[in-house]
């Protein structure tokens, strides 16, 4: 019975396997998945929940040189990266590894980010980073299994810490004995619970995720020490935090196999498991008769939709990005579904409340995840029918390379302007920079941005004085 | 069927429960807690641990104006009580409350003072706020039963998490809405793997919930958004990470009856549930044969001892504080079990291990966990044996308060020598003074503090540089 020894090789893997050796697709779907994040932290960088840990961060004091995207402060090795992740992942428009149902990118590469800035680090040893980061992640995801996800654990937050430590700690320069104690203070901190889906404290979780693996990487590098099998030991994460879980499963074919290209960059603002329903609706425009005189609408779906999707009547814009039935109205009354389709005054707006309130849900577990029907029926009783075999998005139907910048150009617009062009240029060309400071540098907007997409921050940022 | 709400519960609890209401037992145990665990705090404050932590922390960038104890330098409001937090659980001789199995000094009491001194807070103020928060987080811990404690988790790092938030939340003046988003924000960062018992990962625990607790009070000060039901919740903490779990047991007799009563501090700095075997090899010397006379040594005890100090041959002085063996040979050796029998030279003591190598351990789920007996046979096959009860410092037989002063004198006096008694007498009557800060100042040493009796941390923290 020789077990593999997952910690170490999962140690190894990350602060040795050599650039030469990562194949091209799957450094493809780091460079991807980065330009991805950093537009979508640029264009969320002054979200209500950006700016209260912004604020909040500054009380604690925090200092540092660190930057953040589309912003001109610095923070520390830590701070700055907790900014940064809640930004990659505010939206829920970032990318998702469906087997585990993981956002990689949010605790990843701001944590990557932070420490390549750090140690002025290429953009060819950033995206080196982020690629054995995210399949670290992704594959400490897959160990935990099924039932990790199932019984209420956000998957971004548990596996994120580990991805997070890995990339830091690449970058660092952590030899293997640090990483093994670095992912072992990660595994130790490993943390998120769905009940905060629909809140600021969902997007927290990729945040903190990567402060927690930056700060795991220093610890090990300044001699702390941990566990010398914290991911697969009799009383490590997987045995504790798993269910139908095999921590085997983590290293199998590890450097050959890469999970990063399954990780699909989301065309939609909001829970992946909603966006084969927004295909359909997108697609029944035309179809169908005027909002006012359809009498009800029925979707067909996999029974996890309403596990995490189930917010009938959502209240606020956060909210909503967990509402099928909004995602729903959205997508046939706007025929999209971008940060502008889950703000508060679009989940309140009569239009979208008469018609999320028509939809009926179907569950079938005979559905995949990224399949759905709709039907809509009208006052004179006639059926519109469409079915999504995968949705836009999915692994079978990617994202183009246009598809991508133009989702990069249309979210950093409104924060910066005329500057986009160049900012995207930046994040689509992110392996040629010779340092990644050229990118951060590219994302700071030269004049006062315009107003975010998303709810006015006024509000929620003034700070109550003790 | 009305279920209660808890975590409003909680967070009225926290927030509105008046002095006045709090019954004096309560108020006491609080005080003792507080002392025991400040003191540990300057007498582990040059360990390994905290000596990295702090480089650490440096680095990340954090400054402030908070107080470390035992030491002049100072940190942020949260930075301050993750070294705090380390210091006071990394030599494991601070408290139990043993039917959860938590040390909640470690993670309430930093986070407490670290907020008392950020908002220039009584000393009567620092111990409400202990009291209350040591009562949720014991609470929490009830609530997630038995099971999430067999199954691996720390529950000092989960329920540790709530413990923080409350006390750091009351001291900052947070209202009952704002209470329960930080506890929200505390439950979704709760963790802690058994897996890292035996290193310095352990003690991180206890400061990372110190730390996050009032990282969690701030943000929700601040505006941050979380759910409604974080710990009763369908996905929250208890339905997540629990196990025999009851979420309602949480708040049932909240205000009447005080968990916080039935916290005991510890004699031995070690693994509590080996103290009644040291109290049976303390008991055994001098009716015993020489070391070297005795031929075979064998103790009975429940089955939780193995499980968690069960390292028969430990190599170093945190990994010994899990060994049961070594336990019992340096009760019967040296007559005691502070933080000198517990170094890595003491560990790997000629005398030491070959008497640990002659402890055979019977297991007896009919023996209690505060229970134990030792049968000692020499070489001329005479046995000797003793029974413990109790032990020392469970609540059937908890430390005397002149016991506890000659604790918190012993441990404090490496670090601060003459100033010794001025400090203790403040620890002690915490309750008396009109700033926390009259506390945190007469912990620190005028003069250069003489070496730890713990390892020479000379060696583990000097930084690799990049």
């Amino acid at each position: 019975m020789t077990r593999p020894d997952v910690t170490r090789s999962l140690a190894g893997f990350a602060v040795e396997f050599g650039r030469a050796e990562i194949p091209d697709r799957a450094r493809l779907a780091a460079r991807r998945t980065v330009a991805n994040a950093v537009s979508l932290a640029v264009g969320s960088s002054r979200s209500p929940a950006c700016e209260v840990a912004l604020h909040t961060l500054r009380e604690l004091g925090y200092a540092g040189d660190v930057s953040l995207l589309g912003r001109e402060e610095r923070l520390g090795l830590t701070s700055a990266p907790l900014v940064t992740g809640i930004a990659v992942h505010v939206e829920d428009f970032d990318d998702t590894h469906l087997t585990t149902v993981i956002h990689p990118a949010a605790p990843v590469v701001p944590a990557a980010l932070a420490a390549a800035e750090y140690v002025d680090a290429s953009g060819a040893d950033l995206v080196d980073a982020v690629t054995v980061g995210v399949e670290v992640c992704l594959r400490v995801g897959v160990g935990l299994g099924h039932g990790h996800f199932d019984r209420g654990w956000h998957v971004t937050g548990t596996a994120g810490h580990l991805g997070a430590a890995a990339a830091a700690g690449r970058l660092l320069g952590l030899d293997a004995e640090q990483m093994v104690v670095a992912l072992g203070v990660a595994c130790t901190e490993a943390a998120g619970l769905q009940e905060a889906f629909g809140t600021m404290t969902k997007s927290f979780h990729a945040g903190k995720a990567a402060a927690d693996g930056v700060e795991a990487a220093l610890l090990a590098r300044h001699g702390f020490t941990g566990p010398v099998a914290p991911v697969e030991g009799r009383r490590g994460l997987v045995a504790v935090a798993g269910l139908d879980s095999d921590p085997d499963q983590i290293v199998a074919g590890l450097g050959e196999r890469w999970e990063i290209e399954a990780n699909a960059i989301k065309p939609y603002a909001c829970g992946v498991v909603s966006h084969p329903v927004i295909d359909a609706a997108v697609a029944l425009r035309g179809y169908c008769p005027e909002p006012d005189r359809i009498a009800s609408v029925e979707i067909g779906v996999n029974p996890v939709v309403l596990d995490v999707m189930g917010t009938a009547d959502p209240q606020d814009g956060l909210a909503a990005k967990f509402s099928v039935h909004h995602c729903f109205a959205v997508g046939l009354l706007d025929g999209r579904a971008g940060p502008a389709q889950f703000t508060t005054e679009r989940a309140r707006a009569g239009d979208v409340v008469t018609l999320r309130r028509k939809v009926r849900v179907r569950l079938d577990p005979a559905i995949r995840r990224d399949e759905a029907w709709a039907r809509v029926v009208d006052v004179a009783g006639r059926a519109h029918e469409r079915h999504v075999e995968h949705a836009t998005g999915s692994i079978e139907r990617p994202m183009t390379d246009e598809a991508l910048r133009a989702k990069c150009v249309a979210v950093a617009t409104p924060v910066l302007g005329d500057g986009t062009a160049a900012f995207v240029d930046a994040a689509l060309g992110i392996d040629a920079l010779p340092s990644v400071a050229a990118l951060t540098r590219s994302s700071v907007p030269r004049a006062a941005p315009a107003p975010s997409a998303t709810d006015n921050p006024a509000d929620a940022v003034r700070p109550r004085r003790a």
